[in-house]
């Protein structure tokens, strides 16, 4: 089949090599010509015969939503666009909501696959119609892992991103479980080789995973991790995570943990430790050195 | 080689019959005469050449410590001890020198397992010297899985038991982590087939791991779990976990987090919520109904 | 000064007769014409001779969007809109916004107080312009406790709901913090006498409060809080404060632990604990009751 | 009354001070002999008359053993010893039964009030038999504040010591609640005065408190805390609360919450989160770099 591919970066070029080599055309735009194989959105329009898919592969938000308005004028009654960007899973209906004023149906879809997708293809989460959903079959499974999983409908719009979120915050707290435990054990003086206990779960064990995989992968780059600060970005993922926990009243306390273990790691000092430094300044001496070398009350 | 095994239950016994199908000869003692091999311990002790393995495979805590108690008036030095139970690593060294003062060596080792083991092999962490290690190595090849992976002399007497200790630690905070994510997918409506998300996990996805495919088989069983009480007893590991972190001043959350959710899922009711929801009312209103109903202070 | 006063239940009624006592003219409104001074909104701004002062004491959300919307209807320009409802802090920019197109000016106000704040009165929290907070003055003052403190100009226009929101977040936390350390109390034997141990902390500890005087009252009550179920409600301020943290990449623990606890609490089972069970089943053994009777794995 | 006094640092000082100033004769010993009334133990015990009554104000864990050693060779039947220093619970236990075979009785107390007490008064949390309490009760009511509250007999032997290890449980979660919203008030452009925000929480609101008063002093020196570092020491005793909690299963999330975050602002760069960059990085990106720039996967 036929498809439009809008956003060629890292994720999006991969995809569009991947898609090719299951036999399928790909008309690929993006905003620096280098990587576009047309000139314009429109032109990448015009070049696909109707009924047409167009995959959306940009940056969430403002990016995602301008291409969106953009299609939304050039498309036909019958045309699917797929949002395969990072969005929050509520802009989805309004998305939907948008382009089916005008006949065009919208499938939402959480990819995830990282710098590994293009060998070992890309985990899908999708949401929409099964009408919408039918017309880009053939791309899903061009992209999907060659086994037996690694894509889903989810339900409708906005599944598939929702899935994907709490797939990343999921994802979250199980890195947060093995940095805890890594941590953990290079504090102790009997263990005295971490990196061959990480190495020797990858069998037999409850807690093997691709995760701990690649886990050992960076011990065997970097044995103490001695050249990396202990500083995390988050993705909106998992703040969206959190956010969605609280609308449903569902308490998720590892995710959030991990969530704010990632904030704090990005502070150069912590200003509510600086208020309970100051507290125990306050009750129990004057100095702050005295409040900090004596804790009796 | 031969191996004198103590304590032939769900994990003993199996274990007895793994390392027997690698051709090794085991003498298996069980307070149930109709598990056990021979009459006694001391029928153990005499039915093996010296130098002699025996593995002590009983509760962690007063079995364990009675049986390296009557192992340390049987054995003679030379022979080694492994404790194989679940013993919490403090009590290891103590054990060691017990058994050191009459020249009988001592292993710990972390055996992890369960029901799948017999098949797929026991992954092992085991710490103690070079020396005594080594008479113990061919029934740890016997035992661990067929790869490349899961066995490791992670250290000093004390190293086994605490790398067990450690990965269950992680293992309560990954199945938090996928918890949670379920009960979020389940809480939202656009979502409708949560279990076929969880089986598109295990492909292509960052958390595919083989508790994910055991999630997977017990949605199989009951898609939405509803024959299963929300309660999980917890081991002593998750405690331990989270104690020796407080000895090291090592920040746990998403592990701690994992273990109260386990203390609260077996209360009937929260006496810290009942205290929570009296001071409600004290400052809301006089009534506990209407200081449910109304939050405006 | 006068005052049009919308909203007459619990909070609203109190208040306007606190303001009463205080001298001033107060005209109320309510849906409930039994405590209404006026028959309708109308009346009520009719009443009032200019610039007017109209404060609105009704539930957040739409009611308050809906009282708003009505009042930039009816008032002139220099008037004055109070919100002192629960309002969360992005509505207010939008109320100010609708108002000043019409010239009426808008003051944001949290307020505490709850059922004692009639006699005691009502810590304030506002924010907006001085020209505006200026016309409302001797309302706060009227309202506001005896002593040098309980009002505070936080800043702009949403500001007051914020510091309203923090301190609703602030006490979530310290009411957890209580409830906690008596339910561990109420959990050993050597301890004889929880209620006088409260009792005692009022004086000389580190922990005395207001808080810890009505947990006192809840325990005279009802020693241990057997009248009550462990079941918590949460208002929407708890909630904003940790969506609020996020948004700023504040680290929240204690707070958000505190608001995941109330979740909890209003849960008859916990779905992530049903998945936990059904992991521990998976790998543990196939009866739940195994599971949950045997942890070696 | 008499009473012998072990241990004249700041707190032991004051102590002997407010005593003294109630009409009660203190023979104060010291190791420093600038601070000593006698030159020894021993001569301590010899200047009172049985039966005596020693109040041991030295650090938990050796100190305070070596001193109720020494004591149990020195005092007679019918004396009583009262620890009043920082020690966990558990030793208590076994100080009683140590001084009980000499017929020496044994009454363990929590002391709250640091630099604050001699003028405020002490409040005391004691733990023992009747008998040995009311030997002690003159100099409990020398210490205690001068109102209806501010001592208590919790229970038995330990009690005293477990109900204020539970204060400063509690201690740790308000505070952190304080520093939890002082940093979101900070973070936030619309709240211009947090100082005087928190000023205004003073009177009127439900988190009014003796630690919020202390918060508001703090900010009176050293508004923004600029001169601080966000850096936390931890007592004993906010971790024996934990443990001890773990040994109930009783869950404690926001104290805990509170702990590790001292924990974690302890450390120059965090562990954990070297492993979270370095998984993020594996997955994410091949250079950290871009790990950290972009969480597309």
């Amino acid at each position: 089949m036929e498809l439009g591919l809008i956003g060629l970066g890292k994720m999006g070029g991969n995809m569009r090599e991947r898609i090719r080599r299951a036999g399928h055309t790909v008309v690929g735009y993006d905003r620096n010509p280098e990587l576009s194989d047309v000139p314009s959105l429109q032109a990448l329009v015009e070049s696909l015969k109707g009924p047409r898919v167009v995959w959306v592969m940009v940056p969430a938000g403002a990016p995602t939503q301008a291409t969106i308005d953009e299609l939304a004028g050039l498309l036909s009654p019958g045309d699917v666009v797929v949002d395969g960007g990072n969005s929050r899973w509520t802009d989805d209906e309004k998305h939907a909501a948008e382009l089916a004023e005008r006949g065009i149906g919208f499938v939402d879809c959480g990819v995830s696959g990282g710098v590994w997708g293009l060998e070992n293809g890309y985990a899908l989460m999708y949401g929409g119609d099964e009408e919408n959903v039918a017309k880009v079959q053939p791309v899903f499974d061009a992209l999907k892992p060659a086994g037996d999983f690694g894509s889903v409908h989810a339900g409708k719009v906005g599944a598939g991103h929702f899935a994907k979120m709490v797939h990343n915050g999921i994802e979250y707290a199980m890195m947060q479980a093995y940095a805890e435990g890594w941590e953990l054990l290079e504090a102790v003086d009997s263990v005295t080789d971490v990196r061959e206990v990480f190495r020797s779960w990858r069998e037999g064990t409850v807690i093997r995973s691709w995760l701990l995989d690649l886990a050992v992968n960076a011990l065997d780059e970097d044995e103490h991790l001695e050249k990396l600060r202990g500083f995390a970005q988050d993705s909106g993922e998992g703040r969206w995570t959190v956010e969605a926990a609280i609308d449903h009243a569902v308490p998720l306390p590892a995710i959030t943990a991990s969530l704010f273990a990632r904030f704090s790691s990005r502070q150069d000092d912590s200003p509510a430790m600086k208020m309970i430094a100051a507290l125990r300044n306050q009750f129990g001496g004057h100095a702050v050195e005295a409040a900090g070398s004596s804790d009796t009350k």
